[in-house]
């Protein structure tokens, strides 16, 4: 061992969220799309980014398509499975968060103490949109043929049919996407994160 | 349900890793610095992270410190849940790297099967750094007091004591701690990075 590494010590973190921050010209936050599948989550949460990029921000959308199978393809669908999927979304998108990225996520996330577990993680930054549909707009939709198969009795523990849903009690924003357009419901959602600070007005 | 809302299509994301690279001006991918505690990995990660900043790059630093306590909090030290850890970290720095972020990792990772996991699962943008240090020397820095207890059979399964550390055969780069001072090591792995075009020379 010579003179340089004898002492060497913990390195901690030099780049914080605080540097990123300004490196972005935004700041970051955890935005939590709820509601029934087919209320619009997804297609909501990727076009409001797609605004927020060409506005300059960084950002992440995560779904079932990136997050189901891959970090949480170890579980399945039963309460305590749909509880652990959430923590470890809550968990990663802190993480996205402080790394200075605004991290949009798309899930059914039906149970409220899930979703206030995920706040009380994320702290000031979460920011919560009730994608609200009424259940008979989400089942003619049926975007991808889920609700007729839960209907059949295919799909067991379905929210919204088998499983519960349980609304917020206070979101940040509810966009009720059966009356409202998507352009629409995009602007409603930038103008809040721009009220928040979140991204320059 | 109105006319706009009829045609609700399922969205798929518009905003790419590659548009997210060029937006930043530097491409995306893991740093996966492996090694025995003590050998320098997270100093490092950490050194290397201040430098990409200051040229202006998207970066994140995951250690025990911001993993162990958050995403991985379920998981223990039993083979089982080291290969958990290490499986999740692959899926999250992936998604980071989706986001157009290069993700540093500083995890001991001992297992080759586990780090090759990871590389198959990130692809072209997996570069292992073997931060390479004889256990003596690792030992005698004993940063955090971890080898000591391990010596005295407090510590189970400790990494180069009880536990094995399989050193990687072919890694992109291998710093050798014990004779390298941190400047040196960090120019080393900034350099390979350029030269890979992760990040402008």
């Amino acid at each position: 061992m010579n003179d340089k590494t004898a002492n060497l010590v913990w390195h901690h973190a030099t780049v914080t969220r605080a540097r990123r921050e300004v490196q972005n010209g935004h700041r970051s936050g955890v935005v939590w799309f709820t509601g029934l599948s087919g209320a619009g989550k997804s297609t909501l949460a990727h076009a409001v980014e797609e605004a927020l990029h060409q506005a300059g921000s960084r950002t992440f959308v995560f779904d079932g398509d990136n997050v189901r199978h891959g970090l949480c393809s170890d579980l399945g669908f039963s309460v305590e499975d749909r509880t652990e999927n959430i923590r470890r979304i809550g968990e990663m998108t802190k993480l996205f968060a402080e790394a200075g990225v605004i991290a949009l996520t798309a899930f059914i996330s039906p149970l409220r103490a899930d979703r206030d577990r995920v706040r009380q993680l994320v702290g000031a930054d979460f920011v919560e949109i009730y994608v609200k549909c009424p259940l008979a707009v989400c089942e003619q939709r049926d975007v991808k043929g889920m609700y007729a198969k839960a209907r059949q009795g295919l799909i067991k523990e379905f929210t919204g049919i088998s499983s519960p849903y349980e609304e917020p009690e206070s979101p940040e924003l509810a966009v009720d996407t059966s009356v409202t357009d998507l352009d629409a419901s995009v602007r409603q959602v930038v103008d809040l994160l721009k009220a928040r600070g979140l991204v320059p007005a």
